[in-house]
Parts: C-alpha cells; sequence; structure tokens
C-alpha cells in the first residue's frame, strides 16, 4: 500500500483521496495556509468542512502546514491539491521542498499565456520552476477530465484522464485511484489533455449567459435549451482550434466536451455566466457573488490575451474567437452581454 | 415574397415556419393523414395543437392532404416536415407529386444504413427515389443542428445548419428564413451534417442512462453530472468516429454535440434513456411510455446494425463503439443496464 501526501485540502483535493482510501492508501492531508479549519474541522469531527461529507473510513492523517516536513517523509506520492489560485504559492513554497526524483499528481488545471500568445500548461509550468532549482527529475503528472468533487463523493461514475511524460507512472497512478466508480485513462499528451480541460472554465460562462438571457426574457428561473446549445456548439468548435495552437491532440476534443458539459451544472462558473447573461456588469455580477474565487476568469481572461496577441501577430483571425472575446468584453471590457450569434455562422462549401 | 408549402405539420415542421413568417413569406401548411386533427384545430383556433402556442400572425393557409395539389400549385419552396417515421410515406407519396427542377428543404433527420454497413443521409435517399423516377433536377436540402421546436416557437436565439448541394440555393434559403433569433450556418457537407445530427438521438439516450442510474441510487429524483459527463465525452468519442465512416467532414462535430446536449433535456429520448438507466428492461420501458414513437431507438437500433456490419467486414473494431453496442443490446438485446465504464478509458501514449 503506498502513502500519498495531499498538499491542499479544498473539495477537490479532498475528494480525489476517496478512491485511494477504498483501494486501502495511507493519506496523509496538509492543509495550506487557507485550509486552517478543514484541517482543525476533519480532526475533530471526521468531515470535509466544504464537501460537507464525512471522510471514508481509512488510513487518514490531518497536518497544518507547519507539520508539512513530517507529513512529505516517506511519501510515495505528493498530490497538489490546490486550485489556480494556488499555483504560484505551490511553485514558491511547495516546489523548492520536493525532493529531486518525486513523483506528483496534480488536480490543479489550467494554462499559462506567454508573452507571445503561446500557451503552456501547468505540469509544464511546475517541471521548469523545478528545474530551474536543479531537480530535473521530479515526475510531474496531472488530472483532466469532467469531475466535479462533491459527485466524486457520492461515488457517482467519473471518468478522469491522468497525463504524463511517464506511461510507466501513469500505470502506477492509475493502480492507486482506479476504482469501480473512478475510471482512468491515461495520455502523455500532456499539453493536449491540460488544455481541453482547462478551456472548459472559460467557456461554460459562455454557455451560461444563455441561462441568464432566458431568465431575463421569462422573468423567472425558466431555461430555454437551443441557446445553450448554440453556445455549447461555438464552445467546442474554438476549443478545437485553440487545442490545435496549444499543440494539443484532437483525440482530447471529448474530454474538453465532456467537461464542458458537467461545468455547466457545476456551481460558481453558472452562476456567474447567468447573472452577466441578465445583462449585469462583472462588476455588479461580483458584488453578488461576494467572496467567491473563480477559475473561469482567470482562464477566459489568459486565453483571451493569449489569442489577442496570436491575432497581432496573424496567427489566427479574430472571426474564429467571437465567443470567446465577447466573453473577455464582459470580464474585462466593462461590456454588457450581447451575444455576437451571427458571427458563429459560417458558409462551409 | 415567396410561397413555403409544408407538408407535415408536427411540432417542427410547424415552428420552421415561425421565422419565415416573421420574414413576410406566404406559409401553406399541408397535414399528412396523421396530422388532420392539427389542421382542423388551426383552422377553429389559430393554435397549433401540439405546440401548444398560437401561430404568429401572417398569411398562412391550412390544408388537409386531400387538398395538396392546390397548397403545392405555385410554391416557391417545399419543405418536408415529417419525422423519421414518416419518410417512406414521404418517399412513396409526395416524391412523386413534386415537379422536376423543385427546390425542397426536409426537417427530417436522419442516416439509412446499406448492407455493406456504410450510411447515406436521408436528402441523398430521396435524391435517389426521384432519380429514379426520372427527376433528376430537384433540389434536396436539409436542416441540421440543436433546435427543439417549442424552443424556436418561444424565439429562444437558435443556430441551425442548412445542407444541400448548390450553394446559391442554399444562400437563397437562409434568406428566407434567417432571423434575428434563428441563425443559419450553411454546408455543402450533406452527408457530414446529416450524420452529426442524427447520431445525437443514438447518444442523447446513452447519456440519460446515468440520469435514471442516479434515480434509482439515490432513490429520488436526483441528477448526478460526473457519470453523464463521462457519457457525453465517449458519445462525442464515438460520434467522431461514425462522422468519419459516413464521409463526414470533421467540423461538422460541434454541431452534433451541440444538438446532443440540447437532445438530453429534450424530452422523450431522455425519458426512455432515464428508465432503462433505473435498470427496466426495453419493453418495460416502452409499456411506461405506451404510444411515444422514438427517433433514438430507429437511429441507435439502424446505426448499431451498421456498425456490426462493418466489425464483421474488419472495417472498425467493436472495442471502438462500446457504448452505441450497449445502447444497442438494451434497446435490441433484452439486456437491462450495466454502463461499461471501464471500456471507455483509453492508453493514448
Amino acid at each position: 500500500m503506498a502513502i500519498i501526501t495531499i498538499i491542499g485540502c479544498g473539495m477537490m483535493g479532498s475528494a480525489i483521496s476517496w478512491p485511494a482510501i477504498h483501494n486501502g492508501h495511507t493519506i496523509r492531508y496538509v492543509g495550506t495556509p487557507l485550509d486552517r479549519a478543514i484541517i482543525d474541522h476533519a480532526r475533530e469531527t471526521g468531515e470535509h468542512l466544504t464537501l460537507k461529507r464525512p471522510f471514508p473510513k481509512g488510513d487518514l492523517h490531518f497536518y497544518q502546514f507547519e507539520e508539512v516536513t513530517e507529513a512529505m517523509a516517506g511519501a510515495d506520492l505528493l498530490l497538489c491539491g490546490v486550485s489556480s489560485f494556488g499555483l504560484d504559492w505551490f511553485l514558491d513554497t511547495v516546489i523548492p521542498m520536493i525532493p529531486d526524483g518525486a513523483k506528483v499528481l496534480s488536480i490543479t488545471k489550467g494554462m499559462i499565456a506567454l508573452e507571445d500568445g503561446s500557451m503552456i500548461s501547468y505540469p509544464e509550468v511546475m517541471e521548469e520552476r523545478a528545474a530551474a532549482l536543479g531537480k530535473k527529475n521530479i515526475d510531474f503528472n496531472a488530472v483532466g477530465g469532467p469531475c466535479t468533487s462533491y459527485e466524486l463523493a457520492d461515488l457517482d461514475p467519473t471518468e478522469v484522464t491522468f497525463c504524463g511524460r511517464n506511461p510507466e507512472t501513469l500505470r502506477w497512478l492509475k493502480s492507486l485511484f482506479n476504482q469501480e466508480y473512478y475510471h482512468v485513462s491515461l495520455s502523455t499528451d500532456v499539453r493536449g489533455v491540460e488544455c481541453a480541460v482547462a478551456l472548459k472554465n472559460a467557456y461554460a460562462l459562455g454557455i451560461s449567459l444563455a441561462i441568464g438571457m432566458s431568465y431575463k426574457r421569462e422573468g423567472r428561473e425558466f431555461e430555454h435549451y437551443n441557446s445553450q446549445a448554440a453556445l455549447f456548439g461555438q464552445s467546442v468548435r474554438e476549443m478545437t482550434l485553440l487545442l490545435d495552437l496549444c499543440g494539443g491532440k484532437p483525440q482530447q476534443l471529448p474530454l474538453g466536451a465532456g467537461d464542458l458539459y458537467v461545468t455547466v451544472y457545476g456551481g460558481r462558473t453558472r452562476k456567474i455566466g447567468t447573472l452577466l447573461g441578465t445583462g449585469m456588469r462583472f462588476e455588479e455580477a461580483m458584488e453578488v457573488l461576494k467572496g467567491v474565487t473563480l477559475e473561469s476568469i482567470v482562464i477566459s481572461t489568459r486565453t483571451a490575451q493569449a489569442v489577442r496577441r496570436l491575432i497581432d501577430r496573424g496567427v489566427v483571425r479574430a472571426e474564429s474567437f467571437p465567443l470567446l472575446l465577447h466573453i473577455d468584453e464582459l470580464v474585462n471590457g466593462g461590456k454588457t452581454v450581447n451575444v455576437p450569434w451571427a458571427a458563429f455562422t459560417r458558409e462551409d462549401f
């Protein structure tokens, strides 16, 4: 049985331990400085504070971040459980502590846009940071695919993809986590998997606009789906182009499409999109959602920045990304919703 | 202004007239022998019986099928408004009446599987039938894309694709129907468009299985989305392969994905999938849905037949279509639900 040390015990960082616990592995949960209450609550009650569910029975140990050295000692796998917002903290604080040669699995999904508009994935960013510290043999892997934390904790059948450079490591990771309710595919196309699943955050916001537009038109919480489907189709179209721009393989698209589907039902991204869809300005909508952190905002902003640079460089045309650019206008340009439906139509002769 | 004669006045055959009415065109609605009550009701009340909505104000005329000759005289466009179940009737009864050189737009979505497992689209089937009658110049076109009839009638923003062989005809058709709530793309990839949108009927049933499984597990009408998303991703994966097998272009995939999204929320297909997902046998589920006609059953059966023939011929591998083959086992093989989750996982090295 393996020892898995998880750093970052929010909802997803914790929920992914469920299948590993059911496979009999030892889990050491290390809270970040922001997870203090989660660790305290877990120690007192055996329950996860924000997942609002008891941890499964197993060999579980809880640590505050001051105890991280003890928690990492002898671990077979280090799991990075922070969200996009914790990435810099993880790079600055945790990467220096990881011994060279260690195996890491990260749930953090996202892309970084470089100056020239090219995009690289978080595992690549981690790898670069580690290499800069002289640690060239940390084996970084990541989890992609449609999975919301509370549904995983409810044992709803879930399919994910683990990506990394080393097939042997990936197969070992699968052996730790694969369960009758958690089905793991493997891919060495890190860029493609991470790009496909990161983009869905941006586009789920775009699809949710139709929900708010429908509420507004009907004067009540009533959803129409033709408009959501039109935005879904356009999202898949733009994601296909972006996947190619990122250097990912087209076979990752179904992963992104499935992840997009679940994210529209996933909570926070849907909420901001719905509010913007009713005609609110971004600042008003964020006021309503006070205090909520939204990866969709970070990702849509970063992706739009990258695409604008590529447009400036003549690599892509603005006409290919009408939805992404509209989302960016809403989030960063002070505009109110005005979906460019006609710009989605094509002549394919 | 054009005269549009619609043959087949069910929900979709009628709803598609909304944008044409708003563009000022004359509509002649001709009921099939099954639409008698719809035509009577429209004449008496100005309302569509099954759409349960009033027709928009316009130059509208209603005909029973005995009056079809009068209704077709001088029409600029003939619209085929029957469902898949009316296809044979349309081929046998209506095609012989269509003058050579006429323009036709069909809302009937589907594919026919030939003996060798290859699949051709309905417009191609119509074309062949017309050619066999010596009419080689009827210009057959079809509508694809995510559009449910009642949402179109509620003016929810909708995106569709008209496909056909002739770009000029397609642009003219767009000029008749395009509206601020009905956005029309055009494509000469008839096989691709029709394949993408037909397949979603089969796969929407597959995704709905997760809804029923969730109800069963929770003991109440509670949906989980991780499992739906896993089935959504697998559907997109199999649809990508089928699109290619049909000779369609990959750029039609977003159309199929959008259509799949809306169909999961579309009523009848969702109902049968949900019932099968709770563990019912097909016969029991159909008993519950007594009298309902289901295109998803026809399409999944036909597609599975075609795929089985291609497997026998060694053209494709059964392992590439685990979801379609499971749907077929449920519908035609007397099996109860047992989603082959592990068969969906892949090693992509």
